[in-house]
């Protein structure tokens, strides 16, 4: 496997592994290429269902999804100037905006750990599968510094502004059932199991109708910053359409046949 | 009792019930002109505490609240012209800017099931009473569809975008349990006894300071769009009017006199 | 101690004490001015890690927060102009926006009762707990008034509206346990507890790195009003600064030398 990130195609979805154990797989600039490249080829191929988002094992042999920033490379910061600190950053943010407007479902398959920046793009994701002794933790705080990558935006659609802060001012660790009943981790599995969930996710979201999954990805993103009034004219539009489109037709059509709807088929 | 929705008062409630069974109570133009009289009977008659919408029981004896849309109906939607789309359309979300508009509180009563439109409809209301077995759908997804009813806005109020996004995209069952433990659902009662439930607390809402309730009701709504700033100017506004107002006079006296406050003799 | 209201130093933290006991511990200006001294003491003091309130315990020894709004104030409002209302008014919005706006994290300690105006300051802090019998209620409906302090803003982030309209139109009270399942509440702990837990996590705070904690509470309070592009812009500014000021160098040297960040020594 390549040096920091690798990709491969498994059934119908293509793994993305986070691959620099010894280093608990920081992000890296080899990641965010590799996930772009992930995404375009997830969106150009209609058999592929979703991108899944996973961490290489330590060598311990513990699963681990990622813990964040490379401190190496944070250390040698302070020697940049604020434009290059901020177009490293920007690699960072691409990755959360790729993810936002990937026409493609991303799932995160979390073990062992999600950390500082490794928390912010498990929570980029849209789906999270984790495994049950995995801990999500803001850890910047730690290192005096601030987060990124969209976490406290994410944060603050997701939990009460009391636990947000707990985990962004005192770094603290959430683990995956506290995520699981708060409706943040869509399934908790067994260790070493995350992957293979996601995989069973991704496999259902390849079956499905995938125009129509790619339209309703980006009316739940829109929902978040839209006000009422503004969704209910975007749902209007976006149902007017899919009522005259193929996959309504073979799912209406099946439904009435009794039968399962075949989406694929019209790919 | 009426074909596709029918209503009647029951204490100091309107009960309106989707009533068609062998269908499994789908949404109709029947069901959204019925609920536009209760909510302007509800209106101009001060006893009235709350709305309830509720499903009639389905041939088996199983409680049901309503499937969403109607699928002979939207089958024939491929035929009709996006304009004829969307004036159905409108249909049901003038019912959700009526719900939210109203003064009067509205209750779901939810039996059985609530999927698609009619897990929309659930959510519009103010407050969800759910029997113990009932399931919550956002079955779109599962004939080619895509969400409508403001569910999309409301699954973003409400949920991280995670369950979100496994309900819109997956089609996901949520149980009437997990929507109370975050918070969605107010009431879990044993099954058939959710109209009940619901009764309860539109007498409770029946005797509460109605105009009180009303302005609350706006707030709490606006809340959701406004930031703290323009909530803080809107809570003051409404606060300082209800200072001189017969409600708060009679609550304030009730509660120095150690009594219980009489509302109802305001009207 | 001061009638009304009183501070004082504890370790590394200044303690608010709501004190009118016989009362139930009412807000009053005397509040107000006592919590804007000691946020403005907290912000020049560099050592103050946060500011706590709390609440005085009652006659009979039980705790208690606050009760709200001074019911015999609130009987002569009717007396008073509409001007003159929103200037009391507005005493309560100042200290909700200077909570916001303070640097320094603020800490809720709560025992016994949040109610009316009690449960909004109690919620406007970045951090609450709370002793497990202690009940949270938004009752300005029992007497036929509106909620005011931000509480309908608050709960509509941290809340779904159904459970949002049962506190606010039905002044339904919630408790400890159940506002912690939701993530509102950060620490449940024994009954008499709630200030002592408080102060532990003050101390933490007064150990962490000043400056960085005031951005990411800045950054936290920001992202519930901004989209998710002009959250990532934000982010983006502050951890481009970040990365050349002395807090991060100090988080990062020291986690190269496997000891712990002395912050302290910065200030």
């Amino acid at each position: 496997m390549k040096d920091y990130a690798d990709s491969e195609r498994q059934g119908n979805c293509i793994v993305v592994t986070i691959n620099r154990p010894k280093e608990r797989n920081p992000i890296s600039a080899e990641l965010f290429a590799e996930m772009k490249n992930a995404l375009k080829t997830a969106q150009d191929d209609p058999t592929i269902g979703a991108v899944i988002l996973t961490g290489a094992s330590l060598e311990n042999g513990q699963g681990f999804f990622c813990a964040g920033g490379n401190l190496n490379d944070l250390a040698a910061s302070a020697d940049r100037t604020p434009d290059e600190r901020r177009e490293l950053l920007e690699t960072l943010h691409n990755f959360t905006r790729m993810v936002r407007d990937s026409d493609v479902p991303v799932i995160a398959a979390v073990e062992g750990g999600a950390a500082g920046a490794g928390c912010s793009i498990a929570l980029t994701c849209d789906f999270v599968i984790s495994a049950e002794d995995a801990k999500f933790s803001v850890a910047y705080v730690n290192v005096g510094l601030t987060p990124d990558g969209g976490v406290t935006s994410f944060l603050a659609d997701i939990l009460p502004r009391q636990l947000a802060n707990e985990m962004c001012l005192l770094g603290k660790q959430v683990s995956a059932q506290r995520f699981y009943d708060l409706g943040v981790v869509n399934v908790v599995t067994e260790n070493g199991a995350a992957l293979q969930a996601a995989l069973k996710l991704g496999e259902r979201l390849a079956q499905g109708p995938r125009n129509t999954i790619a339209t309703i990805k980006h009316l739940c993103s829109a929902a978040i910053s839209n006000d009422l009034d503004a969704q209910l004219e975007l749902e209007a539009v976006k149902m007017v359409e899919a009522q005259g489109l193929p996959e309504a037709k073979e799912g209406i059509t099946a439904f009435f046949a009794k039968r399962k709807p075949d989406y694929v088929k019209l790919r």
